[in-house]
């Protein structure tokens, strides 16, 4: 049986680490330059793409749902009224520490089990554990978190792949 | 026991399809509109990161060099020496070919297997097979899938994340 606790909560602890990483770089590269943290909380790569702010959000959302549906548990809902760097750590540290509360037997047959999302609406989804985490969960995550760096990257603050990859 | 197998062949084959829709739209995108194609595949998001081509070259190289370690198998060579849209297409169709024709047999026991990337360098490192692809290959092969998206996003190419997630 495949484990679905050791391939999910460590990957996104992991990465979530990284872009801690790289929020703190960033916010320390506004005040070193008297940027108004803003300029990048804002910034996106195109306008009809979210802003950093809103890739945070959206990394940190996949993390928790993804998690969560995998263990069984109700999906915690976050208020989404983050304005700064200082508030986005939190909500990621919030997203850590939930992720650190899930017991991998929590997860037991996560890998066979029918997850839906967006039940009801014209856009629900139905899949097996293994694949609502590997085809969809993952590549959603890692698509904010690396937009999240490549706006960062885009307007000049010095960070690196190594921020991005995390510790592990 | 994990099947690595199950847990990358398909996740790569899905997200470089992907690739190949936001390549065959960014072609399109160019031949439309009169653009040079080396507007789009020389396009970088700052100076010292990578273009799109080379994006697009380390995206296969991840897909490749990682289910072959894990295959435990010869890491095919690729000369890097794609000018085209053309050319990244038949890359990625090589990587296709080259994921299809491992088994999922070949994959037994590499979760456990020790695999050393860049041996007798100082950056070797030393993973179980089932580290080396949560905590390093998906990390770095998902980066650069979706930096490539955001660079064609950043030029005002009209892909969507439907197209980044491809067919599953």
């Amino acid at each position: 049986m495949t484990q679905l606790h050791s391939l999910s909560v460590p990957v996104f602890k992991q990465m979530l680490g990284g872009l801690q990483t790289v929020l703190a770089k960033a916010e320390a590269h506004a005040t070193a330059r008297k940027i108004d943290p803003d300029a990048l909380l804002q910034a996106r790569l195109f306008p009809d793409m979210f802003p950093l702010l809103r890739q945070v959000q959206v990394a940190s959302d996949f993390a928790k749902s993804v998690a969560a549906r995998l263990a069984n548990v109700e999906v915690p809902k976050l208020d989404d009224n983050e304005k700064t760097f200082a508030e986005l750590q939190t909500r990621i540290t919030w997203v850590l520490t939930f992720l650190d509360s899930l017991e991998p037997g929590q997860f037991d047959g996560a890998d066979t089990r029918e997850i839906v999302t967006q039940a009801g609406t014209p856009k629900e989804k139905r899949f097996s554990g293994q694949s609502y985490l590997l085809n969809y969960g993952l590549p959603h995550f890692f698509f904010h978190t690396t937009t999240a760096y490549d706006i960062l990257r885009h307007n000049g603050v010095e960070v690196g792949k190594k921020d991005y990859i995390g510790i592990y």
